[in-house]
């Protein structure tokens, strides 16, 4: 259960406080020319400690190949990466071993498995979304190739909604603005809440442009459900949106529908998907992430023992998680298209016929 | 592609105009008693042309059950079930026959196929979530046992908001309306739809009660991920939140954290989800319908070779598919549930040695 | 855990006296011609009754295909075949309900489910495997568009072996012997065992010829792997082996390895597979039947109440279930043949940039 | 494709020269104390160099455990183990770069791939199997609290067959041999062949003691079915056998089917499984390796550009590749049956309820 894809295969393991973090991508095709320099810088879009809108924790996630590249190109077996962690404070934890942090894992944990890492979140910690951008870097490399591009940003923050959506400008924002006019405002909220020991929620945009007409398997692995299970498993996300998504449920049909002419669909309502399969258009989703649960304002909570206590949390947070959380839902959105590519092949029995020459 | 779940697993198989849909159930413990007039009862609540608003096409969908059965107890073997289809009008389809109708899936099929069954939209259709339906009524027989209940209602539709979620009333309500001083507009905005050769939106909203603390499987199987993905997939789903999912995104750490006291949980913003995994609170989701894209309004449109026409779609349809669509988010949550209960087992050294008695 | 395959996946269902059988091929791709009078040939050839060297209970094995082919090619969803059970005596087995007939799976799945459907084996019975067949019958009109063949036959017959495989004598011999010249012997030796209330063992033997090289997916779904799975998994079976098999155990390594040449393997002790994928040589294997567990000689055994009995089996029953079973043999070795061609694809990037015009 | 097991799930990586091996454990239940020393022993009873009958490359194997353990035990989370190649010597395997090495997967890794590692077999090494002993291990730890114990032995070399099964024997002998009596033969086979640059096959014997009734999932996850899968999926095997195996298919039913009594089956003829079910007696199979196709006799190949080629391979190799395979097969014994258990729970009713206290 640790486990996500099928054909394009992400496996990740570590906890925030152990040795290390890492993952296993399995099914990656051969011969994909593995640029390690991107990977790494992949992960150093998303490691903390870049700016004063994220948590002071310094982690180098140095990103290391153990296996599966040969000579620069993948070989066809398991690429397993490992980072090894080199920043963890444990003591940091040591006043919450027997607490349930509000908003956080602890509590589910403690009662699935009878026990848990109390040292920063364990396993639950978001720290593993690392493992998920060095595995989302490979299935970039891929998508490269096949001309399908995927990018992100923010578009909201503390309610702060942006009105325009350029990622351009996204990625030269030290928080991924999608709109550079709303961007201080943005800040602001964030360093506000920062100064009052409390945390803001946010929205990630993600655009994915190049997507080939035939992606998503009906009917129970579609590509508009996949996505929705990739972007829902992400830490802190709470909603998912396809295309218009929430609007689209107070639109009439007559508007809500795409006319289709010679040269492609006039709108793009649907996000670039349906009947959960790709139709050429750009695939776009909306990702909400709640405000980060770890805030050092004085919060009521009980102990593994059941005990009511008032405590602070202490230790170093990111203010608002959808920051980061953005290229982790880039991340994830890349894995999902690669392994729908794998998929989708041998849809047809021509498309069979002719891979094998026959 | 065809199957959901893991070890409770339903696969259904059939296209609107074949000879019958149905399903598999796979993974049903052995011993559960199969009420099988619920599991009509719960067909007859998702059947169409039960009011003017829904579509006048009338199905009588009777279910019937063809192995893993035995004495009126299941056997652990796969329940097979099957909904002979009777009351197709094959012809009302002749005229779309090269058509893509606009806001459906005929263009992603055909172009992912190469060949599409025309007839109203084929597997692509919503009648296929019938038999999703028969697959819930029998997770819901399982959930029951274990004190679990699914219930849901409608509340949107066409923008107008419940303020109340009454489920009690919304059983009562043709609509499933969730509130009943809102049922009227509702309605109206619906027939008001119907009238003008258009189609509405809607959101249903699903509420499960009684979930123990420990379900859902991290990080890659976790339960609110699974619950996005079996939402989204449903036809014509196109946003799926948790708890106070978009809300939460512009809200304060200190004001989204749910607060534990001894005797539980003071709110509920998170859905009754932390971590992935169930918090013992009362789950919550909103699932978010798009306007049915059968309308008759004349719309823009190509045919498979290309040609640009204008053209007015025949048949019956259904104004809001949120309606009836609700009971299919029913299903999937009963579904999603189950598995989630099965999965769930053997997490614990100490459950498994319980089990076996050691 | 009732479906084999992953990208052409079955799915079967049914028990020998319930309403129906059947399977539903998920995969398939779109666009293949679907021959009916194929797959029902198939099924008569596992059909039982057509001589006194199988059971004298005669079913019609009407197979009616459901869903997934529209203008008689498959469309890509979901291909249901439903077989209906016509001539089932359960009374028959009234005098065994409450008793675990040795050799048969009655006392494990009653230890397993707390229950059991004890008419004719219910779900154990090898009746299920009509369902595998009209599955593999399918698999194998796909390979055949590929050129690539599956046939079996009948190589000993209790401890009488062939010395000769022939395979288009195995076609026109009614106990599918694959040595002419041994098949009288064999066939004294079933009616000699039937004379004497009791059964033989038997050994099927299968060819493939025309796999390409690179099927198989190292390391956990190899293409032997898979193949001893489905083997081993028929009914009856407990020993497979896979080209020179047993024999290869007690042989040199200069001997055992097959010599390369520019024009091929000189010699093909591995059976056409090496590393667990294909080498494109004929892939052959063994599969070792025990006697059939029905026998009307009187048996010890006990009753799910722990009582010892002496009893007879009474019913009808086939003498060899080898016989029968090699045409289940060939269904899952083309069931398996069918899923590594899928799976493949995508092995390489270059395979990748070509599907997809890039 | 590199993962094995489904709710005890193992997932391997690693080449025999790159920078690490390992594996990934999903789904360890929660609690296991974890002992690294028995890991570690486990290992060093699989690792090469311990005598002459083995290959006289000598690698450590020191294994590290980097996630999923807290406080020593296991937490719910994946269990990465890693073990860092030390001792690799890839010139050694410059002269056969561009060979096909007979026997070897050489050819079809370059066919299916479009490229190889070539140092020392890549991926397809045997060396990989480490990690399957590191995960078996586990699985070991986990069935010992249940009072499950797998055993093996060596039960042929070179044609030269125990007569005897003594476990106790085979742990102390150097070549695992299971018949004492034999054992000198079987060593002098194995210095002969390597003395002559040759190798021989052996077959290695596992049982399975203390498996509870009711284990194994029909109808396509099998026991016997998985453990075929298990066993055939391991380097130079060849075939596999379950119980009586292939003597059974020359028995009558009346010798072949286990009587039962109230104290339980009178023979083991079916080697502890009935219709894919455990039924509490001891499982028994035979697992049957070709010899080592590593030899230094002259053998003819081609290279990838299809040109022939008389060699000798250099290195240094096993001359019985059984010896070690036997701790391998132990290894997939216990994760298959670690996998089996977990998936068990929920096969009725009243074990759900039990274990969710309702």
């Amino acid at each position: 259960m640790n486990s996500f894809g099928i054909k394009f295969k992400i496996s990740t393991f570590g906890e925030s406080h152990g040795v290390a973090i890492g993952c296993l991508l399995d099914g990656v095709p051969a011969g994909l020319l593995i640029d390690e320099e991107f990977i790494q810088a992949e992960l150093d879009r998303r490691k903390p400690g870049k700016s004063e809108f994220e948590t002071a924790r310094k982690e180098d996630d140095k990103v290391e190949i153990l296996s599966g590249v040969f000579e620069g190109k993948s070989t066809g077996t398991p690429i397993a990466m490992i980072i090894y962690n080199t920043n963890q404070k444990s003591k940091d934890y040591s006043n919450i071993k027997d607490i349930f942090r509000p908003g956080h894992a602890d509590f589910t944990y403690f009662h699935k498995y009878g026990l848990r890492d109390y040292r920063g979140g364990g396993r639950s910690s978001a720290r593993e979304t690392a493992a998920r951008v060095a595995g989302g870097a490979v299935a970039k490399l891929m998508l490269k190739e096949l001309g399908i591009e995927v990018q992100s940003g923010i578009c909201e923050v503390d309610g702060i909604k942006s009105l325009e959506f350029d990622y351009e400008s996204a990625k030269k924002s030290i928080i991924y603005a999608l709109d550079s006019t709303k961007e201080e405002a943005q800040k602001e909220a964030i360093l506000r809440a920062k100064n009052e020991h409390d945390s803001v929620g946010g929205v990630s945009r993600v655009l994915i442009k190049g997507v080939p007409v035939g992606l998503g398997q009906p009917l129970y692995y579609k590509m508009d459900a996949v996505l929705a299970d990739a972007m829902m498993g992400i830490n802190a996300v709470k909603a998912v949106e396809i295309g218009d998504g929430i609007l689209s449920a107070s639109l009439k049909g007559s508007i809500n529908n795409d006319a289709i002419r010679a040269d492609g669909f006039v709108t793009n309502h649907s996000g670039g998907i349906l009947g959960g399969i790709s139709n050429g258009e750009d695939i776009v989703m909306n990702v909400y992430f709640k405000p980060t649960p770890s805030i050092f304002k004085e919060q009521q909570t009980i102990t593994c023992r059941d005990e009511e206590v008032d405590f602070s949390l202490k230790g170093r947070h990111d203010p608002c998680v959808a920051i980061r959380g953005t290229i982790v839902c880039e991340a994830m959105a890349a894995l999902v298209i690669a392994d729908m590519l794998l998929l989708n092949m041998g849809s047809e029995m021509s498309g069979v016929l002719t891979y094998y020459k026959k």
